[in-house]
């Protein structure tokens, strides 16, 4: 049977998967300094591996015959799963990704050195490598999925998703937050005019800070059995389901944004430990993408974690593991802070997809050839003037060098961190519709409800539906921007 | 050029050995204790993946080919040692090796539950099961190498081992240990007569205990930018040459025993990270097998971290990382401390060979056909006794089933414990001939002299030798008891 057949290839691949993912952790996390060539070599070959079984051309064939055996609907919707990561999996020819491959590494290298020194001219040549070879791949993977350029390279991160359906909420969510960040900051101002800011400093330990992250770990709905919280230099939340590893680094002279990004990673973990067990060598059993990734982590961060009701229940716990007692008047504005920046991943949510939008517009163009790498610092000015007030024109490191995305050649990964913000809202629109003591819940600690919902609404989907089919099916709207905008007003707008 | 596919072979095995060790060291230290189904499951399809490829017919192709090749002496002798792997590898038929590893698995499995219930009875059946099968590959490799029963089990550890060698010499140090161990006790009791035992306690935190291991390591020649220490139920060496990982356990109340391990693991790395790095890839370029590598642990462990020369150097270390100042007098007679026993893995290096000779005769018996799983209790216990003193005849947890190694099918492996002691003393006393100075460099911690002859005679040497090979060119002399012997009675011996 043809099913069984690619059952079997799932779990040679899942083995393969599982190592890559654990190498990949481990390399992050407690790799010696001097074990990284040889690393990097075991991890290539091994990924070459995974390709070459992924993409075995008798695949087809068992596909072609596992369509007309009798499955149950889980199974073929698993079919058709597989089918479209095959599909995706084979479109390229082997020669153009190994170049590809090579150009992505040459220039990500490149862009390490060449952000610190800021220098653009420097960079800008492999840049333009990358960039063509990332149209060159744009054209093919559109012919054969039949879509536009750029949607074919949003589909590699979060499948069904089209410009069709996100540039009008873009556009809505733009124009709102073109005047809504002068109110949110005006806002700020006047509530400190009123109170003083209590400084954001002190001095924790990191084992005291990693003590109070796990306590918030576990009491979110983290499974420590199977996962564990470490040190790295980025964090990141990696592993496989059945053992999730996220990270953190910590300052000792400050605890809010480590255990922020404790809970950021948090979010993304729930979302691994919670798949279908049963599909796990599957990729129907595989988390939807990046947009529904972010969707979870952004819904501890900001929905949950930024939420007031959770600091009611937070505090004491922050008092019982670091000593100090914070009150509610004191932590909100540093947990609502909103500042002007030209660094999106150190932007708030009120000013984050005013970063987003910007480089979503500026894929667009470069993707379909109305944009040459040349023209980037100037167009990146302009539009960072136009949402922010700022000018990056003498700074390419904090204008378009600041990101390695397009260095390993994402393009249409970045829509991906403003659409979980707004599929985030909608959840926790849905949610709250259908379970309105939400508030209450958190302010007691208690998660329960609040996770039962994600469960049977995201998690347990894994990749059954498209990004757009699975938000529709959870909340019963397509993706639309009022939730998040009425949670921005709510939290940061004039009363 | 069949060579160059060998080579080729060669990395991608590789890759598969260090995401094996990787993932093996992992499951020890990091991994999250609900990962360990998913863990298994991914290298047991690891495993197959490399079992596969390196058994491959078309290997035997490439080999034929490549030894009519022209070809340096280097790379003649990597193709010998590829041929010798590549025939340990596929003299057993396939099904037989699944059948094999699932019935050691359970026996193994069996015994973890069993040897905490002292239950003898209930682990014999499938005991007997493993002897069974063992017998059936014991004679499925002689026939293959043309060597004996035994020996052929004793090759697949030690290669170039044979008991016509080992016997004799196990015969005489078994016949001077019977005498001697009594004298070592004899002299300890006089000695503690004069001089009461200062007790080995305290409270030593473990990150002292960790920085004192880890200032040790280093000290001794361990490259910490290609390797760590962590913590593990069980002490162990793993990892891959670029990033050796070893572990050790720590008591709060007594940091002898960790140090001691950590010095014991410390050998096995060394050896590990000063392997032929060119040769990585290939047989050639591994650790020779379990003796050699337990000479160079033991070396570590025993001829240097327990000569009091050492302790001279090592005493302020100790004071300055734990706050607590021995002397000579105190120290010494811990580390020297010897004790008749049950147990082999808590035995000191006078009464430990007695417990491997014991297992080696024993052992020969079972596969030779000469004695039978069911006569074990008493078979054990007449040695012990005779050995030891000390009877078993009630307690097989601490009789035949006190090691998992022939639960686990592991015949002709404890020769390698002793062998590896006998080896280490050898050396030593190799060294110290063209060195004299040895002692006075070990009580500077100076230790690259030591390092240097141990690099150019056993390290860099990879498998390009046989064991006795091997030892024959590092010592001038055969494997012989003289320079253990000679170690013990000057260490341990009347004066
Ligand atoms: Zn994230
Ligand atoms: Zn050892």
């Amino acid at each position: 049977m043809s099913f069984q057949k690619l059952d079997e290839l799932g779990h040679r691949l899942e083995a393969l998967e599982h190592a890559l993912a654990i190498l990949g952790a481990d390399e992050a996390t407690h790799m010696a300094v001097g074990g990284g060539d040889k690393r990097a070599e075991a991890m290539g070959t091994l990924a070459g591996m995974y390709h070459r079984q992924a993409t075995a051309p008798e695949i087809a064939d068992w596909l072609a015959a596992a369509e007309s055996e009798a499955l149950s609907e889980e199974q073929s919707a698993a079919i058709v799963e597989f089918r479209r990561h095959y599909t995706n999996l084979t479109c390229l020819p082997a020669e153009f990704v190994e170049r590809q491959t090579n150009t992505r590494m040459r220039c990500e290298q490149l862009w390490r050195d060449l952000r610190a020194k800021n220098d653009w001219a420097g960079f800008l040549p492999a840049l333009e490598g990358v960039i063509a070879l990332a149209r060159e791949e744009a054209a093919m993977r559109a012919d054969v999925l039949g879509v536009g350029l750029y949607d074919a390279m949003i589909e590699q991160h979060d499948p069904g998703n089209r410009m069709a359906d996100i540039s009008p909420v873009f556009a809505e969510l733009k124009s709102f937050l073109k005047d809504f960040v002068g109110e949110a900051l005006a806002v700020q101002e006047e509530r400190l005019a009123k109170r003083r800011l209590k400084p954001l400093s002190g001095v924790y330990s990191i084992d005291k800070q990693r003590e109070l992250g796990l306590a918030m770990m576990a009491a979110v709905g983290f499974d420590l059995s199977h996962g564990s919280l470490s040190i790295s230099h980025h964090p990141f939340c990696g592993g496989v389901p059945s053992d999730v590893r996220i990270t953190t680094r910590y300052k000792t002279t400050e605890f809010l944004s480590s255990l922020m990004g404790v809970l950021h990673e948090t979010g993304h973990a729930l979302y691994e430990q919670n798949l279908p067990k049963q599909w796990a060598h599957w990729p129907v059993g595989k988390a939807r993408g990046m947009a529904v990734h972010e969707s979870q982590s952004l819904f501890v961060e900001k929905q949950l974690g930024r939420n007031p009701a959770f600091w009611q229940w937070a505090l004491p716990i922050v008092e019982k593991h670091l000593g100090e007692a914070w009150t509610m008047d004191d932590i909100i504005p540093h947990v609502h802070r909103v500042e002007r920046g030209l660094i999106r991943v150190d932007a708030d949510e009120v000013t984050y997809p005013l970063h987003v939008i910007l480089r979503y517009e500026l894929e667009q163009d470069l993707i379909e050839g109305r944009l040459e790498a040349t023209q980037l610092p100037e167009a990146w000015d302009a539009k960072m003037r136009e949402y922010l007030g700022l000018s990056t024109i003498d700074n390419p490191a904090d204008g378009p060098m600041q990101d390695v995305h397009w260095a390993g050649g994402a393009f249409g990964y970045f829509p991906s961190y403003t659409l979980g913000a707004m599929m985030a809202a909608q959840q926790w629109s849905a949610l709250t519709k259908s379970h309105p003591q939400a508030d209450e819940d958190i302010a007691r600690g208690d998660f329960t409800a609040i996770n039962n919902w994600r469960r049977q609404n995201i998690w347990s989907q894994g990749s059954r539906w498209s990004t757009p089919e699975l938000l529709l099916r959870a909340t019963g709207e397509k993706l639309n921007a009022d939730h998040f905008i009425n949670h921005l007003r709510t939290r940061y707008g004039a009363a």
